[in-house]
């Protein structure tokens, strides 16, 4: 069995995933669980990163790094690692890892911090995707430009180098799905889905959101009206509902875009959609994955420290 | 006992209201249930309204109207009052009430229709609102510009006399709603509230609405991030929630509200609140009581069929 050097682990709120990393780089196994920080107390932990992997190491190896990113460091969470204050260079990372994790066995975990906006009026917060950013500014030295990571909470990232000047989060993710499962809209919604009339959908979804940000609360009730009046299908308006959510948010962050290098860091459907939305103000983006993001950065992160 | 001439009823989602009207006009009793639309089989209507106004007529009486306004005349009410399209002159209301309701003992109830707008891109629909613009039509028969109707499913049109030219539906309350039951935002927001606190939240929370509603995705998470960074209260955070979306959804009007009188129909306390939000972009509104507006309107639908 070739054993890992070291292990990555990227810890999030509903689910988590670790590496095995080789001494040359190579990644030797991927395991994954759905413990995340809302299923776990504090002293869970090391046990579920015990038994994830136990399989994958000798129980008489050497001693290894464990270097951790995400809500594992949050306060509900394993142990805090305080937040980081913007504008920061993101090479701090590991040293602000100062959570004070005890060994666990022969692992040696560390976590690394999140980042935090504290200037009044536009106070934000991050933990996970600032290993992104690292692991983005390292496959993508010069980049000089804004990122986003779409998700549950979009993050709007000014980066330059290796430098975060500042961030926005937009509730994007989340409010489609409680508007889909909780509001007057998912009347509209329900039944399988015809991936042809759904990108109709966004494709008019994306254009009103980018066009009119500001009217989001309105244009949102066109779901259910359209649905009574034009009889658009569910397939329609599920796409019309992600387009304009998406656009919306794009719609939002223009000016702050205008003339910016663009980065994506997320899943290939969601990258996607956004990309779609930023041709419609004239931008390109490029698409990075975010599981190569995030295992880039916690590497790079690990060198520094080491 | 002094015996109505008739009764009027506003039979909403959650709820219903009944008033027995004498031949004066002046209000002779008021009941309410909470027998809304969402709680009643279509079969189930006249019994609700029988046992609510028995106690208050002479079973021997004549036979007496009753006018129905808002979801009892939706397809899943008691009985469908298709909608009316707009623009469309409000006299037309009990013209159009052409739901098949047989007489009720000696009831004989007429459900209003509600408006919709069929415009593609700007479809829209409203049931219960139209009664009340034909109210302030009545209480303010000069009246030209923009009716808000706040709640729920926050209404915007354009009246001018007894005419309405278009409208628009935003879904501020329904998502101020969701966001404090479903979303991460609930966690800021628990336990009781401090009123002068709450109202602090609430300035901060309209000025940033109406200064910038296009960033309202991004403005909504600063409720957890102002919590988490600035220790803001749970009381300001409600205030601030509660403001960030009327200003958001003031500030996307505001080009439609240039330069025209404005009436608010609605709820005291959230009446105070779209007046205050209105008086940031210069304006001031008109505030008409909602029950005020609902009965002078199905009067003045009765008088217009008799």
């Amino acid at each position: 069995m070739v054993e890992p050097d070291w292990i990555a682990v990227d810890w999030g709120t509903s689910s988590m995933r670790a590496w095995g990393i080789a001494i040359d780089g190579s990644v030797l196994f991927s395991v994954a669980s759905d413990r995340g920080m809302a299923r776990l107390a504090p002293g869970e932990y090391p046990a579920v990163l015990t038994a994830l992997v136990a399989d994958h190491l000798e129980s008489a190896g050497p001693r290894r790094d464990v270097v951790i990113c995400g809500m594992a460091g949050a306060r509900q969470g394993w142990a805090e690692a305080p937040y980081l204050d913007v504008p920061v260079a993101l090479d701090e990372l590991l040293a602000g890892a100062v959570a004070p994790v005890p060994a666990v066995g022969r692992l040696l975990p560390r976590i690394l911090p999140g980042l935090c906006q504290r200037r009044a009026g536009a106070e934000d917060v991050m933990r996970g995707e600032e290993t992104q950013l690292l692991g983005l500014a390292t496959l993508l030295p010069d980049f000089d430009g804004v990122v986003a990571l779409p998700g549950t909470h979009c993050k709007w990232v000014r980066l330059a180098g290796r430098r975060v000047e500042g961030f926005s989060s937009a509730m994007t993710g989340e409010i489609f799905e409680i508007l889909r499962l909780h509001s007057v809209l998912r009347h509209s919604l329900g039944g399988e889905i015809d991936p042809a009339e759904r990108w109709r959908g966004i494709a008019e979804g994306l254009a009103a959101g980018v066009a009119a940000p500001e009217k989001l609360l309105s244009q949102l009730f066109r779901v259910r009206a359209a649905a009574l009046l034009s009889g658009k299908t569910p397939s329609w308006c599920a796409g019309y509902l992600s387009g304009l959510l998406v656009g919306a948010d794009i719609g939002g962050q223009q000016s702050a875009l205008a003339g910016m290098p663009v980065a994506l860091i997320g899943a290939p459907e969601l990258s996607r959609l956004y990309a779609e939305g930023l041709k419609l103000i004239g931008g390109t983006a490029q698409i990075v994955d975010a599981s190569a993001a995030v295992l880039a950065g916690l590497t790079a992160a690990r060198r520094a420290a080491t």
